[in-house]
């Protein structure tokens, strides 16, 4: 294997790669990126995978022999971002287990191992398909994912249920405390076919900085399998195993009160309830007095106390309620609308965050039990 | 204590106090700011004082009633940076233990402490003093901080040797691996009387970020005691006890071989080499064969190797030596010309790093026993 490219593309397409590598394995060439030269079609294709996720870029380059090699991708991953910019010209040398890189009358080696010991990557077929564009895709995965739990133990709280019925995709996330739903309609082939699978926080955490900004994203899912493509970037995915539990029978359909506040002032007031932390369980936890035109947010420990006063506009019942802040503060941040409902069924029950003028998106969240 | 004053001007000032708060500290009164309001000149003075360092600050307030009261800093630094800019309404009130803050129809109130348990600030008088520009102080003191150590068991060399003789100042830094040597002339009242003395490496971080953008800094030293000034702000520090030892000694001054090599590209090519380190201890080594016109820099680990070509011109012996390629690239980070000079006495003797142009700078680095 021998070619010839810039330094920048190379540093981009490794540095793409590179989220899917392994840092620590057993397999040690799974610390590696594989690197496969195709003559024909004057195209270097890179591939990393930890065996759950895998990402595999491809980009043009002055292929002088075609060929395949994985190289060990933290000095390389390092050196590549301090090389000058200039041709650089890749040499794999199998004999001394090495590959040459040459730039201006310097090189350096970096070790391999031979390519046949990389997992081959499970073509997703014979799946269900969509597109969506990059940019909704990023928005509305951003509006759920902050919802997702981190507990291992209960794996299906850790990914993100997408739900497809017809032209319908409805994505769900929840930690068990609070619940975050964001629907949408998608361009889709009527196979007659529902799909209802769970994709890893992480694999979405990935998708998102990768395709956040290209056009069009095509997103196959297959039995335990998902795989997203756009801009010669393919990412794939195991699914989580499990199923999402009914998710729709939580929401709460009728409210005790409806509270229409703008968004940047309740946002700015919850991040500064949010320092004083509730001495037991340092969660930050404060009051809310809902009144007809005002709502008086409280909060207060060994350090200090707070009391904001916001203007509001309320139809129901005057109560009052306890949240966690931050997790009234997250679902605020992934919102774009200056205002927003809180619709609140009493202060033992769950609230639910709604924008204004946006019915495909609700978060539901719990309160706490006020000390 | 009742006064009013702007957001940002407050916040600015805290934070400038905050950095020598007592994190963790046995008396909790240090773990506060001392907040005096002097109604005669419409002026509030924080003070914060870990017992080694203490910063005092001054601005100009609304007083509407004199007083004091230290603040536990750590609520009041958080939150006064996320307050709406407006003019604040301060208040104390003793009998409750508190200080209130009031913007507009919201409020927030903060732990206070006793005044009369915060440490008097030792006055620096009678010592010697002198002035620099803030921008020369950050240049010259960067140039040698970073060569200080960290091992709290030999304190000497934890500090800043300020050598004093008529209107030349000598700063000095060593951790026994390398040392850095800048030395200047300053505006001084000519005493007759020398000074020698060792400022703690954590003091002078923090006099270079409050004091490297003024005018002038006043400098007086005393017993003990350093006490940095300028723009409304003081700074005071004890002192490093202990002698320094015999700097000059140890500065070679015949040399085996002179290079002359442009800046960037040396530093380019150390920070490639340094990606590298050697396997048994992690310092990144590499080793330099000086030819007449290129210098070939090699490194090499498990990972791999490189071979970096430089063109230098050399003056005297052609022979290989080895370095700690971090200690060169700490020196030459600091140093602003194109070119400089690296002078050698051999592969098991100290080398030394010089600007072209300015004989009042040297850093001397002992080289690597070749594996």
């Amino acid at each position: 294997m021998k070619f010839t490219c810039p330094t920048s593309i190379l540093s981009e397409n490794i540095s793409l790669a590179q989220k899917a590598v392994s840092i620590k394995s057993p397999f040690p060439v799974l610390t590696g990126i594989l690197f496969v030269a195709d003559e024909q079609n004057s195209t270097i294709t890179l591939t990393a995978t930890d065996l759950q996720m895998s990402i595999e870029t491809s980009f043009p380059a002055k292929i002088i022999n075609g060929g395949s090699v994985v190289l060990a991708s933290k000095f390389l991953g390092d050196i590549i971002k301090k090389l000058p910019e200039t041709e650089l010209m890749f040499e794999y040398l199998p004999n001394e287990g090495k590959c040459v890189i040459k730039y201006g009358s310097s090189e350096l080696s970096v070790a391999t191992y031979r390519s046949e010991e990389f997992p081959k990557n499970e073509e997703v077929i014979d799946g269900e398909s969509f597109y969506i564009s990059g940019e909704e895709f990023s928005t509305f995965i951003k509006q759920v994912l902050f919802a997702t739990g981190t507990d291992e133990s209960r794996p299906v709280f850790t990914g993100v249920l997408f739900e497809i019925v017809g032209p319908e995709l409805r994505l769900v996330a929840s930690d068990t405390h609070r619940l975050a739903f964001r629907k949408t309609f998608i361009k889709r082939e009527d196979t007659g076919k529902n799909i209802n699978v769970i994709i890893p926080s992480r694999t979405l955490h990935e998708a998102v900085r990768i395709f956040g900004t290209v056009e069009e994203i095509l997103i196959k899912i297959s039995e335990g399998q998902v795989e997203f493509s756009g801009n010669g970037i393919k990412l794939t995915s195991r699914l989580i195993e499990g199923q999402f539990p009914n998710y729709q029978q939580v929401i709460p359909t009728a409210f005790k009160s409806n509270i229409l506040v703008n968004k940047k002032y309740f946002l700015d007031s919850l991040e500064r309830a949010a320092l004083l932390p509730r001495d037991k369980d340092k969660t930050p936890v404060a009051k809310f007095y809902l009144e007809k035109e005002n709502m008086i947010i409280t909060s207060q420990s060994e350090s200090g106390s707070i009391r904001e006063e916001l203007p509001i506009s309320l139809e129901g019942e005057e109560f009052t309620v306890a949240f966690n802040t931050r997790y009234l503060i997250d679902v605020l941040k992934v919102l774009e609308t200056e205002e927003i409902y809180l619709s609140l069924t009493g202060p033992l029950n769950p609230g639910v965050v709604k924008p204004v003028n946006d019915e495909n998106y609700l978060c539901l969240v719990l309160p706490v039990r006020p000390s």
